[in-house]
């Protein structure tokens, strides 16, 4: 069966600032030294596996230029905007009110354009994998990531951890956790049933479309909607009608949690969300003092910093565990304890209406 | 007697890296809420008791145009520049080779650039009164400062602590300290018989004149020729000829230590010589959690901090005692206890030659 992918590409997220910035998320920067873009590293380590004419990008209009721009070898007609974010099961009904529409069936993967794969090849096998096991029936698969310690930022998937109850390497889902507190996040760590929720899901289209059906009717009627108006000269005009009154609720919440026959594939090929700069740690290079240092950086008894600068130089002296981000209009100087709290810049710009450094 | 003053704005310190440069050291920067530069806070606060004609500044020829621009009510004859930075006494005998000419005699004071004055008023009333045992004698008179604490970075002046042996508010000075270890600036303090070295003289001309025969006399003879040939064609061609081969040393060493006759005034007029970014905390108001904050700043959990920007935002989250300076093509993160070490950043720039930021 035809393998598709959907890349969904509408975050907004604030953990990067400065150099993310509402008009430039996470997705659409560079973090890794070969210079690409996350979403570029996204799409490009998929094409072993799914044609670039199959493979599809959710985002919002104000992305539209930045996809295009990052990702010319892609048909332009597989970019999808929301015209307002609506989470992601009207995001994902969306694409499929597009791509439900070229396919008789196919197999859809939904994966972050945000993420980061050490293992390419690991990876692709574990997508392969999955794949199999949503062909095969009416299965709804997720990656499931082998947790190294107990993060509590991450939803966990509680699964069967028995052979025997195994499709293959595919495993049956029994439910899902959300963020634990560090208490329950260790005991699921001890227990080796939980495995991390990583956001990467797998389906067959007719598989998902039943289950919107079954579990969230006014989104899939909607979607009908605008899959009717798919092009039509009408199409924005429903569009811009129907999305914005869907029920904003998550693929997780609004279907993995409520549908029979989850199954995951524990996925142990270097995963990484990056969810802060401190991720830099683990994708970059430190030197023989700890520190990570791109730019014009001249340092002094400094020690496990991260260092991110420009062409303006920076000097530090006597420093340990600091995260120094410059960019042309503003720098970030935050403890590594702190990262964390980068939002409270954010919302202190935004009180003061200093919205240029958004 | 007539009062004349001469202001020694040579120095190019490197404490006030990056905002202080080689081709504009911390005399020319503005430090304090008022906007003026330490030089002309220098000049300003003397006008009460000399006339402006009656001022002069020492410089090099590097900074003739800074000093022309921050003094514009200064007659462009009352600058000296000296060809190459020769230490103080040379620096001082080139100034008298034009003063000389211009009194019969005259009372001198000899004044840093780059040193503040909280209290003016005290100050002027230390200064006539070290007028006053210059004119009556052929005496050398220092400015000592009452210490407040064991500091390691200034030369001490060990004085005669009686009544009876001064001569009003002046006593005799038993001899020069070098800069003493922490051990010896304790004793010192401890003591009462020690005052900080302020780096300001008075003097008559006649007397310094003197001095300069009897204890350097290649300098006074070097000196004689500049006099010479001063107002003629040949002023400068002698300037370069002469100045150069005269031997570096400072005022201190060559005739304050060895001549008879030396006095001290206690001033306690609240001096600093502001000798790093940290004597902001001296000269600025701190803000609730004790940061010096000036430029587009933002600060999350930011504490004990001096950060000095531009119209570049700064964003700061959880830190504590740090010194941020941020210029056009620079920026300095350094701890506080390690201000001395931001040396070592402009030693690193050298080897790299990358002379545009010294």
């Amino acid at each position: 069966m035809k393998k598709t992918a959907l890349i969904m590409a509408g975050g907004r997220g604030e953990r990067f600032w400065p150099r993310s910035r509402k008009n430039l998320p996470k997705q659409f920067l560079s973090l890794t030294e070969d210079g690409k873009t996350m979403i570029q590293l996204s799409v490009e380590r998929l094409l072993p596996i799914v044609e670039i004419e199959d493979i599809y990008v959710a985002t919002n209009r104000d992305y539209l230029t930045l996809v295009k721009e990052q990702l010319p070898e892609l048909p332009e007609e597989n970019i999808f905007c929301e015209p307002v974010g609506r989470n992601t099961a009207p995001c994902i009904a969306l694409s499929l009110a597009h791509i439900s529409k070229k396919y008789d069936d196919a197999v859809m993967m939904v994966l972050p354009s945000d993420h980061l794969v050490k293992y390419s090849s690991l990876y692709l096998t574990t997508l392969q994998d999955a794949c199999e096991v949503a062909e095969e029936g009416p299965n709804l698969v997720t990656i499931g990531i082998t947790p190294d310690y107990p993060e509590t930022g991450y939803g966990y998937i509680k699964f069967v951890n028995k052979l025997d109850k195994s499709k293959g390497r595919a495993f049956p889902v029994e439910s899902f956790a959300e963020k634990p507190d560090l208490e329950k996040a260790k005991e699921y760590l001890a227990s080796d049933d939980y495995l991390w929720n990583s956001g990467m899901f797998l389906w067959k289209i007719s598989t998902i479309l039943s289950c919107y059906q079954e579990f969230l009717p006014e989104i899939y009627q909607g979607m009908e909607k605008i899959r009717n108006a798919v092009g039509t000269d009408a199409e924005n005009a429903v569009l811009d009608e129907v999305f914005p009154k869907l029920p904003s609720i998550s693929i997780d919440y609004g279907i993995m949690e409520r549908a029979d026959n989850i199954y995951t594939i524990p996925g142990t090929f270097g995963w990484d969300d990056v969810g802060s700069w401190l991720a830099l740690e683990r994708i970059k290079r430190s030197n023989e003092f700890g520190n990570i240092v791109d730019g014009n950086i001249v340092t002094i008894d400094t020690k496990n910093c991260i260092i991110q600068g420009t062409d303006k130089l920076i000097a530090t002296v006597g420093l340990e565990d600091l995260v120094i981000v410059d960019t042309k209009d503003a720098t970030l100087i935050c403890d590594r304890d702190h990262t964390a709290d980068i939002k409270k810049v954010l919302e202190n710009l935004k009180i003061c209406n200093r919205n240029e450094y958004l």
